[in-house]
This record gives structure tokens, sequence and C-alpha cells, in this order.
């Protein structure tokens, strides 16, 4: 499948590796693809990137840098991988609005780091990051998915608890839905739990709350939960 | 022990009834203890839970209601199990300022019935009942815990998958989280996490938005999350 992904950091780039890994046609969007060698946050530079993930390639898979905007028009799904506070904005430069209606999804978290750590997680009952994406994109068919975890058991969940955990999707469309959970199964995901419609993201959203504390009371990001009922 | 429950409702009826069960000698604290025929939200009247408690007695349990300010002074521990937004008014009307350095539990959220159902959850980075409760009353000693989970699997854990999942603690005070855990053993719970200082209860709290979202996922309030770690 041809991917675009918006976003070039740890979340875009893990989430890229593995899915050219899984032989899809990846094209990863940042603001400026001159700037290969800019070392990225929690992450390796793009030019790391694309050598590193080529390693891995037996399936036939593909991978580029490029602009946001080449990023959304190459995809036939896209992920939002950007920082919350920076996404309806990057979602603007890809023109977003003018690629008809695409599965997009949405893996972002608004986070507050200007008061030191923890930080805050944004997300309120009256501030849900995918809603505002739905709302400003309505071509879209947003689901948000992955906001839950750390980069490295989003893409490898049978590394911790030997995959007994379980991962989100929230949206308006239950196709979309369907085809976003396909590719978390392929990722290796066992538990997908659909929780609704697009206002259920504000769940999995202020849960992140949750998530920072687990992660500084267990002392790792690898650290999820299940579902048990 | 001898424990104050400020509230009437299905959690203070519950957690009471399993104290009392467990042969603790439990004062129930309500706004006005001389309507004991009045039918409470999600449980039944202040006379039935009365009738009822006492036939599950074989350690020696007591059960009253009284007030408020009865409650606060009779118990060692304290436990506030009123709505989230009522619980600052509850306990000053309890006198909880004038009660010395007790443990209170704080099993409490704040949630938004007024635009229909699913709830609102109203806690946020910047609302954190637990925090405005500590900061009100500097002499307690705040533990949050339990508010994650509805109250039949508050005192049952074992009746959902095993007792095989998590209950969070929130605190400042070392001690009284060690106290609070011994309880909750006591309830049957295996999985006790400690999150950290008063404003880690920021992460239960939040939470609420994703539990709302599980019950109405799975359609059952028998439901939690396991921390896999």
């Amino acid at each position: 499948m041809k991917i675009g992904i918006i976003g070039s950091g740890a979340v875009a780039q893990t989430l890229g590796a593995k899915l050219f890994e899984l032989g899809h046609d990846v094209v990863l969007g940042t603001r400026d693809p001159s700037k290969l060698d800019e070392k990225k946050n929690m992450a390796g530079t793009l030019r790391e990137w694309l050598a590193g993930v080529t390693k891995t390639g037996k399936l036939g898979g593909k991978a580029k840098v490029a602009t946001f905007q080449e990023a959304a028009a190459h995809g036939e799904l896209l992920i939002n991988a950007t920082h919350g506070q920076a996404s309806v904005d990057a979602l603007n430069l890809a023109a977003a609005d003018k690629v008809g209606p695409k599965v997009l999804i949405d893996t972002a978290n608004e986070l507050d780091f200007s008061k030191g750590r923890p930080p805050g997680a944004l997300a309120s009952q009256d501030n849900c990051l995918a809603e505002r994406i739905q709302g400003a994109f309505p071509n879209l068919k947003v689901v948000k998915t992955l906001n839950t975890i750390g980069a490295p058991v989003m893409v490898a969940p049978q590394a911790l608890a030997g995959g007994e955990h379980t991962v989100f999707v929230s949206g308006n469309d239950t196709a979309a839905k369907a085809a976003v959970a396909e590719l978390l199964k392929s990722f290796g995901w066992k538990d997908v739990l659909d929780l609704g419609d697009i206002s259920s993201a504000r769940g999995p959203e202020m849960y992140l709350a949750m998530w920072i504390r687990l992660w500084g009371a267990t002392g790792t990001g690898m650290v999820n939960i299940k579902v048990v009922r």
C-alpha cells in the first residue's frame, strides 16, 4: 500500500520503518526535506533513517523523504505522526483538505513540556485533537489509534507481555476503522478495541496523563494496558 | 479499624458493606441522616443498606449512619465517596480540617451529565480533584485510589479476570499509601501500583474519560485495565 506519513520524528520513523519492512511504499513528509542531516528529537537523522530502513526490506518496500504535501498526495493511507500542537498546521501545509476522502491515522498527543517533567497532557473533555482534525478536514476519515503507547511498542506489541495488551481505535467511519485494525494486526496487535466515533478519542487522549505516570512509576516506556472484561 | 465514610451513594454503600464484612467499625456519613428511606442514585436506601450489611457480619463489624461530621470524627481512616463536584463542600461540612492528620482515601470523580451520556470527565491537567482536596485540607493525608473502576469491582477484584488487573494509589505520604495498599489487598487486590505524589492523581482522574468509553465499548461496568510491564 502507498502510505504517506506526516511527520519525521521518532513515531514517524518507527512506523515508517515497520511499514517499509512489511513491503509498503512509504513517503515520509517533513517540513524541509533538504535537512536530511538534522538530528530529530528522540530519533536519528532522516539520512540515517533512509539508510537503516533499506537494510530491512525483503518484501519490496519503498521509502522516500519528501514534503508534507508530497506525502499526503502519495498515500492511499495517511498517518499523522507530528506533535499534537503542530498537527493541524502540518496537515494544512500538507493540503490535506485537497487529497479527497483518504483515511488518516492520527497518532498524536498534545503535551506541554514548558513546566518541566513529567509533561502535562493537554487533552480534556473540551480539547480533543482527533475531533479538531476531523472538524478541520471533513474529507478525511480520521481514525485515532496508537497514541496510547511509546513508538517501540506500537510496531512490536509482542515484545511486551507476549502481545497480551490492548490498542484502541476511534473514528466515524466503520470501514476506515476496519482497514486500520488490519494494519495494526499486521504489526502484531491481537486486541484492537473499537471505542466508538471520533468523540471517543477523548478517552485515549486523556489517558495520556495516566500513561505518563505509568512510565514514571515503572521506569520504562515499554508499558501498556490490557483491558480485562 | 474505625472508618468514616463521607457519602452515602453506591460507592459509599458498597465500600461500607465490604468494610463491615471485614470486621471494621463503619460510620457512613450523609447530608441528612434522618432520610433513611430516600432512594439513592444507583443504590438502595440507607435503611436497606443497614439491614443488608448486618446479614454479612461474621467478624464483629459495626455499621451506623450519621452526619458527615460524625463520620469524619469517628474514623481513624476516612473515605471520600461523594460525587467529585460535591467533595470539597462535603468535606467542609464534615469539618475535615479539624480532625487532625487522618488518612483520607479519595475515590471521587468529577463527571458532567448535563450534556447527556456518555458523561464528560472533567479532570484535566489543570483540574485535579485530589490535588484540590489536599490543598484545601493540608492536615489530611490524601490518597487517591479506586476511582478507576466501578463499585462492584472495587471490593471484588477477583470477580473480574481472576483479579489479574491493576488499582492505583497516589499521595504525598508514603506510610498513608502503604496503609491504603494493605486495605486494598484485604479486598483482594493483587496489583496495587504507586503512581507517585498527589499530582500523579491527574493520571487516574483523566483516565476516567477512557473508562467511560471502555464501559461503552464493552457494554459492562465490569471492566478494568491490567498494567503490563
